[in-house]
């Protein structure tokens, strides 16, 4: 542990005590946000009527982040630096708005909520207030990347906005309550991906108020020598501050800030000269001991607050009815001494408005929070380069393997952007098992911990974060892109379920900004679900679960768009597609082993701009109206679906097959449900009002009955996709399993279609008769029969 | 460090080349399992036709488990323990199979798979075969409550088997691939919650070998200097085993592990004669360093394979045809000499079997492992004394909380148990914000740091399980579950997503289990979901996310059941029938506001056992048919449709309405979708064939279109739910902001039956008014109009 010796700067007393007068200007906008509808300065005493009816918002942590925040104001003045607050505890809301607004970064975004007493009424009274602003850091807040809702996150969205950012340093601070959560436990090895040369830094303060909710948290009530131990353990240096008392914590604080801003200076100086040894640097961080709702009530009603966790939320409750709660709110307000820190007009006395940085310098102004101003559009090669030849007559009978193609567009991609050092891909250990492993012919993984003489594919300047943790890649790919820049995420596709609720947030965050003006727009978030459900041979049941889009689908229809791609050229075509939109969630969904490849690039390329259409090449219709329509969505039910097709072609020559394809499955929706949505004619001319459909899909069959049900033809909709069966065994058993195969498709279409069985002739028992070669040859051969592993499509 | 004095302990040379004999056994037939179809003893030259067609596992992390398994076989047959082994690396399925058939456990459970040429060969040839046995780790393997197909969740499933089971051992391999996910880093802390008095023991060994599927894991490449620093940060005494020849292996390993085990006897007997300190002991943990396919082969084609990522799945590829390779297969199974481990028959030698434990004492056959065979059924309440009295007259008149009614059955739940010590309540530091604070009038929050005088309701021997972490909560609960125990989960709705793919990971188990007759039925996995999606006032949009249901609604049908029990009655009946369940997910939503009450409890005995029913006294049907059928689920959403059945009938008294409400979502599928679905006809007796049905719904829409599609009456349905709009605002603001409040709900009734509008006056022009007037007032009050609030049924 660092102790810092007291005498070893000399900040003036002065200057600290213009800080803790800025301080407690924070302290009373947040307290006033959280109980006044009026009387903001106090200038007449309390009234009932000045409380709000509803008291919402979360005080105990709320001091503290203010103490940071103007402490920090302090350094980045002090060394002119270029910093953004990534706030953990989102329930401090009231403390982010407060300082933004001291610092004169709200009132330019809201000119309604001026710097005033006039807007600090309305400061007070939007606050968790309905047609106001929400309780937590949110969209709305300047300044803001980061919600803080869900905690678990702030530590890899500050190393996300970080990377690539060298002059960025971005503070971070982390709540004890958080810092129980994994997905944060595990951020703290983030560190070991940052290359001081490079990146930015981030400062990690594990603020220790002591509290969750209604009981201690853990890393409060370990000792300091077990912290120290942990966070060395991590590979940090950790500085020690705590305390109560005022001017001894503003002394110890800044002293301490001075001490970890040296550091991280000396880390980037090494780094950067060429002089630092090829360890990894030792990044400091700071552990903030601070009592919980400080400087609060200390008891109400006879019952410990201040330093317990009773100060979570609102401290002091019913203060409109009840008098002696209302005498404890003015008495705790007025001890900030309102008048000592507003000019009679509300506005904040100018020796302390000098505290705060200035512009682009505020923390609620800096851009890499509004990461649209900074951000470059991509640079992306021309798809025609990665186009695999498809001529009329070899449909389905090359294979390729699509995410190999999607690899070599990457690895260009990479290049493109390598000046302008703002592209990353992210996943955990499976670029290359995903078969993207093109991207490591330019970059590597980056890894700064010791690499060994025969390691491969590792670098300190490598683009390719791979962390055998979702939900750290998903995290540091969220604050690389609301930073500003671009990025990709391959992963398997059961586990993106690892990161749903974290897509959720991220999904929440974008829906809201879209609908704020002065947030610019930011690059779209891209997964790529591989090593999917139907090919899962090396692991089995545990790695099969297609139902990420499911949940997906639930969100608003401006955020989100879902593909599956059949082939290869159309693969590439919505790769890079999405790479070029900007605040949307796209998923993409494909196999990585060798398929068969069923359009030209042309042709992909209007296929996929329509969402969905008719393979005409592929059916039996004839010009006529279909018996039948056989459709598909993904690329494994698009082979089946294929060669029943095929199979039914072959034993009934004169049914008219209609066979459509879905790439966009956003296409299947009314038109108002989502913009991607066909129209109902354009619906109807697909698949028909009355005929059969047999649909081949991915995932779970429900998901097609509910996008669809507002649909004409939805009644004769008949889906086949994973219900749930699955195990270790051959790719063609799994379809089987299912009833996913060629040969459940064929017999559904046969029994969908009026008079059809009679005139099928053998093809029913046939079928079966194959279903049933097809069980005794996997279990004693352990490999699918040739006529699967063979089939090719008969142009 | 403790480093382990080579003298220290005197375990004879000859003992542990025993032991050495013993993992060669295994890892003979771990290599066997991955690569022969036949001639399982070698007693034949290899050829391609013994060779399997596809070569499908893991041999990385297989020799690291043997090598454990065959140690801890030694110290269970010392000590005689009662241990279990929960493999985190479940891709090393081949090892555990390979030691519970040592053992004899498998031929015991499997009869067919002998301890003989014979069964050796079909051992062999069932790994990952169709047919056969998945390549992970998984239910069908004996001995194992844990998967590992999904990494992150080994050590929390160990302290959930530890947990109330003093006599027990689990001895947990955590690799060091699942050592960098967010869980995992976070379960570490697991120790600060076990009681060393009435709490088994966790023995966590961390297998760094070194690398993943691409690239070097973190840990691995941390020094040991920074392991033990963050280990004993985590609490953990580090015991380290480094090396890879095996005879001072054997000896490093086995002296270890007698200094690990005394260090847990010594912490246990003095937790338990009451001579321990008050502090927190320092469990033992175990870093072995070992080498990535250790004694497999070493390079292949000239590229390094053993201790290095080229070793995780199939060293030696292609086996079949390539002769080089098959030499290099063959020379590395002789080099086990399997003639020297196994008879000619092929059992294993006796010598080698005395190693193996007897009996229950075996790690494949420890009952914890099968926990049905030891739970014994919770002593439950009789749910009468929890009713809330809800008299004809006063239905919706009278408010009650309800999670805190259920409260106050848990709490005598948890007094009935408290001898047989098999019942705990997890949740994320939220039992008593959900309400169930009566549990604290009986029991604490487990708590094993540091107690001062001010905490209240922290104790070492509480029930109640808290810690900010879902995994932790959701993993604890199933390690305690699968061990033959009782458990329940309440948590904050919207965060349940975190543990999305934890439920799926779990859901799977389930359905395997429910197949194999010899695994016994355990407790079912019951969630309270609460402080749900309309009623996060301190919170807002990011608290606000109800689809976790829509995921559970994708997995098979036998395993899971969702409940929206509309008052306390009937969530008191619901949580009291899931509890009594087994090898289900039960999901139960319910808030926790103060909210009317609707039921008696005899009446919602019945309704629950429905699943749905219609409300005759809510209703204007007079027995004819009905105009209109007003349908809700949920508790916020049938206030809101009983508010709006009022509006109609006091404007349209002769509207004939009929109320219906549902409880168990599943009685909306098809019967042959779902167990409890309703048949046509009781489905078409409750929304009629062609009436509209205006349903109110506590999640997303789409989830009761995808249930209903096939219902004779779907295209009648207009579902009203949440349509993703929210932030912190006033509870009926919320429900106007996504159109599920009885305006909305009104009104649209209105426009559905045909001719209404006509009929009804200025209805629409007054519920558009009040819809203005809301808007208005809220803004201006904050709160909501005092007809709002003050609404009461009418009865």
């Amino acid at each position: 542990m660092q102790n810092v010796p007291a005498s070893q700067t000399a900040i003036p007393d002065i200057e600290l005590a213009l800080i803790d007068r800025y301080w407690r200007a924070a302290n009373y906008l947040s307290v006033g946000q959280i109980y006044l509808l009026d009387n903001p300065l106090l200038k007449q005493p309390l009234k009932p009527e000045h409380i709000k009816p509803r008291l919402l918002g979360h005080w105990g942590t709320t001091p503290g982040l203010n103490f940071i925040y103007a402490h920090l104001n302090r350094v980045i003045k002090v060394r002119d630096l270029d910093m953004i607050y990534v706030c953990g505890p989102g329930h401090g809301g009231p403390g982010m708005v407060a300082n933004t607004w001291l610092e004169g970064s709200y009132s330019e975004i809201y000119p309604d909520i001026s710097e005033n007493a006039a807007g600090m009424q309305k400061l007070f009274k939007q606050f968790s207030f309905p047609g106001g602003v929400p309780s937590h850091v949110a969209p709305e807040t300047p300044g803001s990347i980061h919600e803080g809702g869900e905690l678990g996150y702030a530590l890899v969205h500050a190393f996300g906005a970080a990377f690539d950012n060298p002059e960025l340093v971005v503070a971070c601070v982390v709540g004890d309550g958080e810092a129980e959560t994994g997905p944060l436990a595990a951020s703290w090895h983030s560190s070991k991906f940052l290359n001081a040369k490079r990146d930015g830094a981030v400062l990690p303060i594990l603020h220790l108020n002591g509290y969750k909710i209604a009981s201690p948290t853990l890393l409060a009530r370990m000792g300091d020598e077990e912290l120290e131990s942990l966070f060395r353990g991590y590979g940090y240096e950790p500085f020690f501050v705590e305390g109560h008392e005022p001017a001894a914590m503003h002394r110890k604080m800044a002293e301490t800030f001075d001490l970890a801003f040296n550091a991280i200076q000396l880390i980037q100086q090494a780094a950067r000269d060429g002089t630092a040894s090829t360890e990894r640097p030792r990044w400091p961080m700071i552990i903030l001991r601070s009592p919980k709702g400080w400087t609060g009530p200390k008891e109400v009603d006879g019952r410990k607050v201040e330093d317990f966790f009773r100060a979570h939320q609102v401290p002091v409750s019913n203060c409109r009815d009840n008098d002696r709660h209302r005498e404890i709110l003015e008495t705790w307000m007025r001890s900030y001494d309102p008048a000592d820190l507003f000019d009679d007009d509300g506005a904040l006395r100018p020796e302390l408005k000098a505290l705060a940085p200035e512009g682009t310098k505020r923390m609620g102004s800096n851009p890499h929070a509004n990461g649209g101003l900074l951000r470059k559009e991509l640079r992306q090669p021309p798809i025609s380069d990665y186009a695999v030849p498809v001529e009329a007559g070899k449909r389905g009978a090359i294979t390729a393997q699509a995410t190999k193609i999607l690899g070599d567009y990457l690895r260009d991609t990479l290049m493109l952007n390598d000046e302008a050092k703002n592209f990353r891909i992210f996943g955990p250990d499976e670029t290359e098992s995903n078969r993207l492993g093109s991207v490591f012919e330019v970059t590597d993984r980056v890894w700064m911990e010791e690499i060994r003489p025969y390691d491969v594919q590792l670098g300190r300047e490598g683009r390719v974060m791979e962390v055998l943790s979702e939900h750290l890649c998903q995290g540091w790919l969220e604050g690389y892109l609301l930073t500003g820049r671009h990025g990709f995420f391959s992963c398997y596709e059961a586990f993106i379920h690892i990161v749903d609720s974290m897509f959720n947030q991220h999904a929440k965050w974008m829906k809201v900004t879209r609908r704020l003006g002065w947030r610019k727009p930011v690059s779209s978030l891209t997964y790529l679900l591989t090593s999917h459900v139907w090919r899962q041979d090396h692991n089995g049941f545990s790695h099969q679960d297609p139902g990420f889009v499911d949940m997906v689908a639930n969100k608003k229809s401006d955020v989100v768009r879902i593909y599956f791609p059949p082939d290869a050229n159309t693969l590439v075509w919505v790769g890079d597609h999405c790479l070029a939109t900007y605040d949307r969630i796209n998923v993409i969904v494909a196999g990585k082993q060798p398929e068969a490849q069923w359009l030209s690039m042309q042709e992909a390329e209007a296929h996929c701009r329509a969402g969905a259409g008719i393979w005409d090449w592929a059916g039996s219709e004839d010009g006529g109206e279909p018996d039948l329509v056989m459709a598909s969505a993904g690329d494994v039910p698009t082979l089946e679906m294929m060669a029943a097709v095929q199979l039914l072609r072959d034993a009934i020559p004169d049914l008219r097959i209609r066979v459509v394809n879905v790439v966009d499955l956003m296409a299947l929706q009314s038109q108002d449900q989502h913009p991607h949505g066909l129209s109902e004619p354009d619906f109807d001319a697909l698949f028909t009002t009355d005929r059969p459909v047999i649909f081949a899909y991915h995932g779970y069959p429900q998901l097609i009955h509910r996008l669809t049900y507002k649909r004409n033809n939805h009644g004769n909709f008949h889906v086949h996709g994973f219900i749930e069966e699955g195990t270790t065994t051959t790719p063609f058993d799994m379809t089987v399993l299912n009833e996913l195969d060629r040969y459940h498709l064929a017999l559904n279409a046969i029994d969908r279609v009026p008079g059809l069985k009679a005139r099928s002739g053998d093809l029913v028992a046939m079928l079966e008769a194959r279903l049933d070669e097809h069980f005794h040859y996997v279990r004693e051969h352990g490999e699918d029969m040739p006529e699967i592993r063979d089939w090719r499509w008969r142009n």
